[in-house]
């Protein structure tokens, strides 16, 4: 019986596993893919974690699992089937049929941008092909860039992107915006931004470097290939909460919902990082809660300590 | 007249520093020590910030800085003596007179940690006396630790120790604790916690590092030396909120009310880090309130773009 388990070995899970360890507690992180780091790894630069500027999003992950590493945290492969709370006891069970127990359990599976599909997307990612403004605009100043997406996602990175970017192409699959009013107005207002309105993205080319994108008019039924170096697709992002819709409360959306302090609606089980309902996600939001839940997790320890 | 002006250069001023120029803000921050980093300088070693183990507090708080230098965010010294909120116009007076205008403020001042004035608490400050055990506790392992306070950060602390320490010193001025009824069961029941009533700390002795604490036991007016290796001094923090209380909302301890989302009582202005209330506060808490505060304010001056 673990004093915590945390699932998911992302900027979350390992910052968790850093503030488990120096608290000593007895724990284990679930992680499935074979290295940590989650969504970092396949960054190509990180510029806004403070302290480390300019860094590769792979050596950065390798940083943060090397982090845990070195304070002796345990880690497990496997896949998450299932989570059950039976109070003072947590069971997690993996997809090989293992169930591991555990006082408290902190959940940090993250989330996943949705993907277009189209050729180039995966090729050029991190190399012009972006799934967020604010982590990589900074790096298309005075660039040329397109947005895909129409909901307020998509319109709020437009107009951040406008702000420093040479030209922003909106390109929209339908005729209007999903995006809240005042959102769309102040698109309209920026000068510098063009929406390109019922149509698709067909491919993303170039070389090393993105250097443009084929769009379908999809009412004329025509292609149409824009020069832009930088590509960012805001199509909706999805939470990795499908195995604890049935036991957690999550958002429409499908978010675990958990404030600042993590808890979930069942003591003793916490959400940190992307996983849960917050308003910004980024690397350095989704560490800050791996710390904040350990530091509630320890609490409930404490006050369940007999 | 600046989009954004950042009082305070800690972790959460520069982040936002860096977030803000990323975001291609005008900006300035206005610092009031000649170099960033805040508490962090003062610190021996930190070992929770993920991805950079083991380093020296003020390397941490260069590095910091000079994240924010390499993106071109511009410092200006000087003491904040006044905000003034004019609707669109927020107006920051330091001390020499000179008044600086912004449409947002990030107030990111910090707090400290109120100390005791005794000898050897500063010549072994990050050498054994330590203000935060979450921070600095796990360099303690298997050994003998005291705790003065009194309170539930005090109570908090000699529990969160007794876990991994060998023995815990709880160091009281009275006969009876203020801490929370629950915590103090907790308290009473580990084993390896020895409360010592009616006594305050007259010293902390060492060489390079500290090797124990003299106290005196007020009642019977007696002085007794304990060997202990590190020195927990939980007597409370104190924002740095003097020069705000008379605009900004505050609780009664005299932080900044603010959540996650960083948010005073006043719209466009932003309370970053230690100096906000909030459940847990260290380095990464703060640096990822640099964040949030500079999406807000962005989605401020975006909502009041004409």
């Amino acid at each position: 019986m673990y004093d915590l388990i945390i699932v998911g070995a992302g900027p979350a899970g390992l910052s968790a596993a850093v503030y488990g360890m120096r608290a000593g507690l007895k724990m284990l992180v679930i992680e499935q893919l074979p290295m940590g780091g989650g969504q970092v790894v396949n960054t190509y630069e990180v510029d806004n974690y403070l302290g480390l500027p300019g860094i590769n999003g792979f050596e950065l992950g390798q940083k943060f699992r090397a982090h845990a590493d070195g304070l002796g945290a345990v880690f497990q492969k496997g896949t998450v089937t299932a989570v059950r709370d039976e109070g003072d006891k947590k069971i997690v069970e993996t997809a090989d049929g293992t169930q591991f127990e555990a006082r408290t359990l902190i959940l940090a599976g993250g989330a996943e941008h949705v993907k277009l599909g189209v050729p180039g997307e995966d090729a050029y990612r991190g190399q012009g092909v972006s799934y967020c403004a604010t982590c990589d605009g900074a790096f298309f100043k005075k660039r040329d860039v397109a947005v895909v997406g129409g909901g307020d996602v998509a319109v709020e990175d437009a107009v951040y992107l406008a702000r420093f970017c040479r030209k922003v192409f909106l390109i929209h699959r339908r005729d209007s915006l999903r995006a809240a009013k005042s959102l769309q107005e102040k698109l309209f207002s920026c000068e510098n931004v063009e929406v390109i309105w019922d149509s698709t993205l067909k491919e993303i080319y170039g070389t090393e470097l993105v250097e443009g994108i084929t769009i379908c008019r999809t009412k004329e039924k025509r292609e149409e290939k824009l020069a832009v170096e930088g590509v960012f697709i805001a199509v909706g992002m999805k939470p990795n909460t499908e195995v604890y819709r049935n036991t957690l409360s999550c958002n429409e959306s499908g978010y675990l919902i958990a404030g600042e302090d993590c808890k979930t609606n069942i003591p003793g089980i916490f959400a940190a990082g992307d996983i849960r309902t917050k308003a910004l996600r980024q690397i350095v939001t989704a560490v800050s809660d791996g710390a904040c839940a350990v530091a509630q997790a320890e609490r409930y320890l404490t006050a369940k300590k007999e």
